[in-house]
């Protein structure tokens, strides 16, 4: 997984149904991750919110944090960070 | 998922026949995301046209957007982006 | 997906059961693609042979493109381009 | 399957169910490896510690190194090394 | 797949259950592949040794070299390069 902080979130009205109600966080990955500083769209699976620092699951196993997990979606945040320590 | 735009489609007579009837959108990733200003193939899912900006799902969770999931498929358009709220 | 040209074949005489009988190809990916200009191995699922520009698909999904689904591939050549229109 | 070393883990409080329980650790990629020296979070399931070198599972396939093998996991610690022949 | 040269293998004692018996491999990519020069480990399923040039099957795809198709494994040698046509 790869942790990254919450800067926005996408609109998008035309959108697969299986997408309806999911909040489409925009994340950058932190720096020192694999891809740091570039930005994904993740679902939220956890009421993450702007300026949260969370964790982000991505590719296939990503669906097993949704509802419905037969959805396409390959990134979803999993958790929330309260403390790294390193 | 990736952000990105479609700048064209790919024609090919011979192909899977699971992908026939699919539209095969030509996507510009967008700066900032990984990979960054690469063209990637992608399936229309959404009735995605040129110069829109989409969403798209890649990898194995990327099936989940088509009717037929056992299909040959790893990047699919899942949605059109109306804004960017960051 | 990626889009590359074939450039040749690999001869593996020991290898995976459920390989045999399949074309292996090199394929080198092309220029603007996300690793561009590097050489990848696919199985050939649509009669493509050298010099051919063609649609790879990767990862877990490659293997809808064969006849046996259980197999260890992760790319798989799925459409012989005739055009592109961007 | 990529080596690294364990750096520390990370506290998350809010965070899907599946995770509850499991230790989520810190792991720096060792150089040589694809995406050197860059952090991931991995699910330890070793009991692996703080300075351990560990062979990490990424993708879909982490998840069958887990008890509930639909967790939103991709990264797994599966085995700590004792020894590299080179 | 890739293309690498088997470089050694690991020792782990502490591991996956799935992993027991099981030989793991140093495995470097060749030039010209995406992430040329970098190590992985894989598998071995084909009885492969050290300097073979060998073919990787990366991705949840790599389980279907395996016995046991459920098991923590992302890299698997699924075959060994007699020679390149290119």
């Amino acid at each position: 997984m790869y942790i990254g902080k919450v800067i926005g979130n996408v609109v998008a009205t035309r959108k697969d149904e299986k997408l309806i109600g999911s909040k489409l966080l925009v994340i950058k990955l932190e720096e020192g991750m694999p891809r740091s500083a570039r930005t994904i769209v993740a679902v939220d699976a956890v009421g993450a919110g702007k300026n949260d620092r969370v964790i982000i699951c991505t590719g296939s196993s990503a669906r097993y944090g949704l509802k419905d997990i037969e959805s396409p979606v390959d990134s979803v945040v999993v958790g929330i960070i309260d403390d790294l320590n390193t």
